[in-house]
């Protein structure tokens, strides 16, 4: 039996860069050599900080992978197709296929009203890939379901296709809110998904005034490369004056990607009149927002939740391919090996994120 | 000059039975002879116990109607007219003419967005007619802007008329929440409000599920007696699991009709993935709502403010004379005169609430 690395969750703060099998394709799978993976999404940080109850434990199985812990880390990745398992097309199919997967699933059940009207995302029993079983993308292969593979367009680069699954969050965050070519917005942190976030904002207007507001300054700097009218600090500057200053009334859609108290009320404050506040973060557990519903009411105020993406992965890649959304690898800041995870990954990331945009690593 | 009685606002627990001059009407305005008066909204009640920043005081005029306190209270009336001001076509308005009244004004500038794109009710400066103004209906006259007067149909009673202006509330609430037939809604709160949404959801879907959670027992009567499939006691039954029993995944809408942290956990915990909660209620002032934003992004709920209505009496109008909307009449439990307002109208409705659903009083 041949053998691969991958770094495998044993649980909060225990990562282990281990040898095990290199799995092999059941039918309707095929087996993806990992090219490039994205390994520190939001939840990913959570994972490795603390346990949350929608995971699996060593004892408490995944009530649809059915695994338990340790399971290998990992959703954001890109690879190439370099098997198929039984039952796969192979006239849409080949070796060689360069590929990104939407790396979400769910119970799939007729009586599950999302899973029957194709919003898995928001199924009760909802997971990763990763984190909740089935493999993940820390590691050299993964053998995975064909049904979430997609094609990554001729010419686009791996590096581009390890950010199609956040960009596909951003995308959809835009989508919920309604962003519409000719109106205002402003993003609260500008994190991975905040600058996503902005990314797609910009593929729907080049011109229109969107202002982020994120204490941390390279974020700042790569907020304005990247197209924000305004980047402000909220620590020297009210965001609310800013977003008032630059629009008269407020933004049509605030995008709170931070997901604390000061950027839902910086967001909830900003928006106009029947504006939408779109809420992409998960916050700690335990932590509550605390919200000022007449405020809300008297605004006729939208606060939007949003999660994962609903197959979003398509338009993200036809955009891409169309030229809509470019220069994603300059938010890639840094490039490490499997094998630095944690080191260099994980605790770069916890200790000083301001400094970091965005990790791919190399398996 | 002649003199009429009015229930004049001097401040919080000042409400004084006064003679006042008629008004004579001006320009574009009508002179109406007030039939019914529903006195008691929610935001009556709050000015009766306490002052709020919108609101006008002795020394604080409103920045619309100039007027400083003691203004008329009242602003859920119907009435007849009784003479047509100057400028008021004859071909279209004559006196003895029954009418109703949508009662908010705000700025109408053309830099203002609510106001120059039909949405009024989120003008900044937005105000009801009585509390900020203009008169109110707690008298025997008020004169007033043409603009925001409606024909009573034919037929239906001006008691039945002075429902129009909550009806008109839940009216707008109900379509904010996007509520069509088939779906299921959960009520938070029975006082009138909450019922009058009970009666334009039944308006538009005579069968569905449709529960209501509320304490006093005389208000899930009249729940029961107007619609509601299910009217739950929060303080003996959970409602989400009562919801969860009759829907198995939870409704599609809920509405906040009482705005307290009990009610609108109830509405978060209890709606479908993809649903709505309707916030229709004012907070007491200073308190927030804890809302658990994880768990709203990850069923991808959204919570929608509303406040008052944007042009929906006619829509109304309309529903009741087409029969859509009917025994309005029962919901008035108790009927007053003016002189009695204070007494058995504000002390009545705060000191024993539960036993009163709607007063009326006949000026």
């Amino acid at each position: 039996m041949s053998l691969m690395k991958a770094a495998r969750y044993y649980g909060p703060k225990d990562i282990r860069i281990e040898q095990i099998p290199i799995p092999v394709p059941k039918s309707g799978q095929v087996l993806i050599k990992v090219s490039i993976v994205v390994p520190f999404c939001g939840s990913d940080l959570h994972a490795y900080l603390a346990t949350t109850p929608k995971w699996p434990t060593i004892d408490k199985p995944d009530p649809i992978t059915g695994e338990t812990l340790p399971t290998t880390l990992g959703h954001e990745f890109s690879g190439t197709i370099v098997e198929l398992g039984p039952g796969i097309d192979a006239n849409n199919w080949h070796v060689g296929q360069n590929v990104v997967v939407e790396p979400i699933y769910s119970c799939m059940k007729d009586t599950c009203r999302p899973c029957s009207s194709g919003s898995r995302n928001t199924c009760p029993l909802v997971n990763c890939y990763g984190i909740g079983g089935w493999g993940g993308g820390l590691s050299e292969y993964i053998a995975i379901d064909i049904k979430v593979v997609y094609k990554l367009p001729d010419g686009v680069p791996l590096e581009v296709g390890a950010c199609v699954e956040p960009l596909s969050v951003a995308w959809h965050a835009v989508k919920r809110g309604g962003f519409t070519k000719g109106q205002t917005a402003l993003i609260l942190g500008a994190g991975p998904i905040g600058l996503f976030i902005l990314k797609v904002l910009r593929a729907i207007d080049p011109t229109s005034t969107i202002i982020v507001s994120e204490p941390a300054s390279i974020r700042r700097e790569q907020a304005l490369k990247h197209g924000a009218t305004i980047a402000v600090n909220p620590k020297e500057t009210s965001t609310r004056d800013t977003v008032l200053g630059a629009t008269g009334d407020g933004v049509d859609v605030a995008f709170d990607a931070a997901g604390v108290q000061a950027t839902i009320d910086a967001a909830v404050f900003s928006v106009r009149p029947k504006g939408k506040v779109v809420s992409v973060a998960i916050w700690e557990t335990g932590h509550n927002a605390s919200l000022n519903l007449s405020y809300i009411a008297v605004r006729e105020i939208e606060l939007i939740g949003v999660i994962c993406y609903e197959n979003d992965h398509p338009e993200v890649l036809a955009a891409i391919a169309a030229g809509k959304i470019t220069n994603l690898e300059d938010l890639i800041t840094r490039k490490i090996g499997l094998d630095d995870v944690v080191e260099k990954g994980f605790h770069t990331l916890i200790n000083d994120k301001d400094s970091v945009v965005k990790i791919i690593v190399h398996p």
